[in-house]
């Protein structure tokens, strides 16, 4: 049986010590974690880069890890610590929606048991002082039930909704990737061949053409197509759709499709 | 029992091929060592820096851990290498002052046989030629006292003290993290609820309010605190307070205390 | 026996979802795997980055380590996804040549059995959905014949050869490190003290001094001296010579040596 495998998502980058705190306290609690980063630049405070993230990247791990996130700009104040059980998944984050896009949680529960934290509770770090001690008995096969009371409603991440009217889908750009493709809120199922005829204020010369990777256009072509994670997304074959386009994470997109597509 | 625990610190960035190289030559002398980053990120050669963040990080790892050091602009000179314990971590630096600020070592021993290194050095690594074999080796069992002889001096890092006048504290700041965050040298314990006036050149229009946490303060507003590692902290609630007030490592920092404060 | 290594360098960067995916999905198919980050920092769908990373770092992990690259460009073309044996490593990787600076394979199967990939693979990201979850299986034990039919031939990555006319050899810069540090393409092995006259458009003042290693000079100075990985290197003694040159990657150098060098 392999140790137990605890991820970590801040948006602590990577000069500064704390990630290091963190992953100090929880190994001081079960020597036998078995660390896994999955990033440390999460935008400072940007719930919705942390909620896009997680979204994309928790379900692809085994049922049953155990997710310690911190993007917390409200620590200190009253928000609660949560831990979540979501689509065969275990999270342990500040009430501040940054899951919330996964799924509705099968069970969740508040943190309101000190003698799991740390004997000392900073007012500025509850990540490193509350969540990886948590985390590290959790690991060594804590009954969550033990941490405190169950909740029935959390914060929940404001995410902007597409619009339809007709054939018309109106969404945004929610993510710029490293490789400054754009991400938009709009799910690709069912859409047949959408055609993306705007993206920012710029009604683009015609619509975009919707491939089915970055393979089948020619370098420096701009297209459309669906992201890895279900998505319509915008890019430039080998090149940088954000910097083409001048786009970034809030950029309106609008796209056509068949009014007779569902 | 679980697998042996070495953290790696090195200034040499994420695009390079030298941490990998490192971790390499590491895990050839002991497969089962479980390699944890800590940073990857700190500023090139700047010992400062390395100093800083180990005192912050390293303490909050389990005893006996071994930690791999590796900024070393002095790498080639005839500056020791040497094996640390200080409060019950166990560290692998260059002798350039790195870890002494954790506190006195209870035991230094210079790195003198080459048995236990790499069968060929190279003039310019050698983190990855002597720091990374012998750390595979320790994390074998093997006795520290056998890497070479005990040794009672070593560089110290130069490390600006504040001063105090009165009820007059000036010290600097001496870290920004991710945030903006402006981290002191002026320990706040025992301070009471100092009043910080200036920062920089330009004494602010008046002493900033003392808070407990971030969250106590509106979003956009400059304020002091304690930091996560017990240091006088200049910050903006959900903001970036090195650009707000054009601060950086080196700035100088005033406060006021009551002159009755110890 | 411990866990067995697998290695991940790809050029997600570390604010997007795709590194954390690519762990996931391995994972989820072996959680004993032990993954060992390398970078995910190679710039963008850059092969010459990623095949001179990979020849510097590979070589120095225990015999039989698995390494995932996923540098694609070409996802979702006809190239190749590769199992490649090479100096006692094992690579997944696409066929576009970044492994090629290692060495000539021992052998080289392509990746042709779906029944070891992702149930659905997505036409963007065959990291996450087919090198994935065969390292997945090649980590649990299964051999590598299975994956699919051995191959002869495959891409080959451009590399810029130095040229010699008598006692000057001319070269160019492939790759700046973190430091500033001027890597090129000409071997150190065999050249004595060579005198490097150019560096860009400009010759130099004189010859650089040839030096062992950094600390041989003083700060500031411009030195050339043996990379860690053996090319002709320029470097300023802590400095970045990258910046003093306004040299980068594709930068000619010139030097000179004994005619009767060999």
């Amino acid at each position: 049986m392999a140790d137990p495998i605890v991820t970590l998502t801040t948006d602590f980058g990577d000069a500064s010590p704390y990630v290091a705190a963190l992953k100090g306290a929880l190994l001081s609690v079960n020597p036998a974690a078995r660390l896994v980063d999955l990033s440390h630049a999460i935008a400072p405070q940007d719930l919705r880069h942390a909620a896009f993230f997680l979204a994309a990247a928790v379900p692809w791990f085994p049922p049953g890890t155990l997710h310690v996130v911190v993007v917390d700009p409200g620590v200190g104040t009253a928000r609660a610590m949560l831990y979540v059980e979501v689509r065969g998944q275990r999270l342990l984050a500040p009430d501040n929606g940054c899951w919330t896009l996964l799924d509705a949680p099968s069970r969740v529960f508040r943190l309101a048991e000190p003698r799991f934290w740390a004997p000392t509770v900073s007012h500025t770090f509850h990540g490193r002082d509350i969540l990886a001690p948590v985390a590290g008995r959790l690991s060594l096969g804590l009954d969550p039930a033990q941490l405190g009371p169950p909740v029935s409603s959390w914060v929940r991440c404001p995410w902007p909704e597409p619009c339809r009217e007709g054939g018309v889908i109106r969404g945004e750009i929610v993510f710029v990737d490293t490789f400054g493709n754009l991400i938009s809120n709009i799910p690709a199922a069912g859409l047949g061949q959408p055609r993306v005829v705007r993206v920012g204020d710029t009604r683009l010369p015609g619509p975009l053409p919707w491939v089915r990777s970055y393979g089948q256009a020619a370098a420096g072509e701009l297209v459309a197509l669906a992201s890895s994670n279900g998505f319509v997304e915008v890019a430039v074959v080998e090149g940088n759709a954000a910097r083409r386009l001048g786009a970034a994470v809030g950029t309106p997109v609008e796209l056509h499709v068949d009014v007779n597509s569902p």
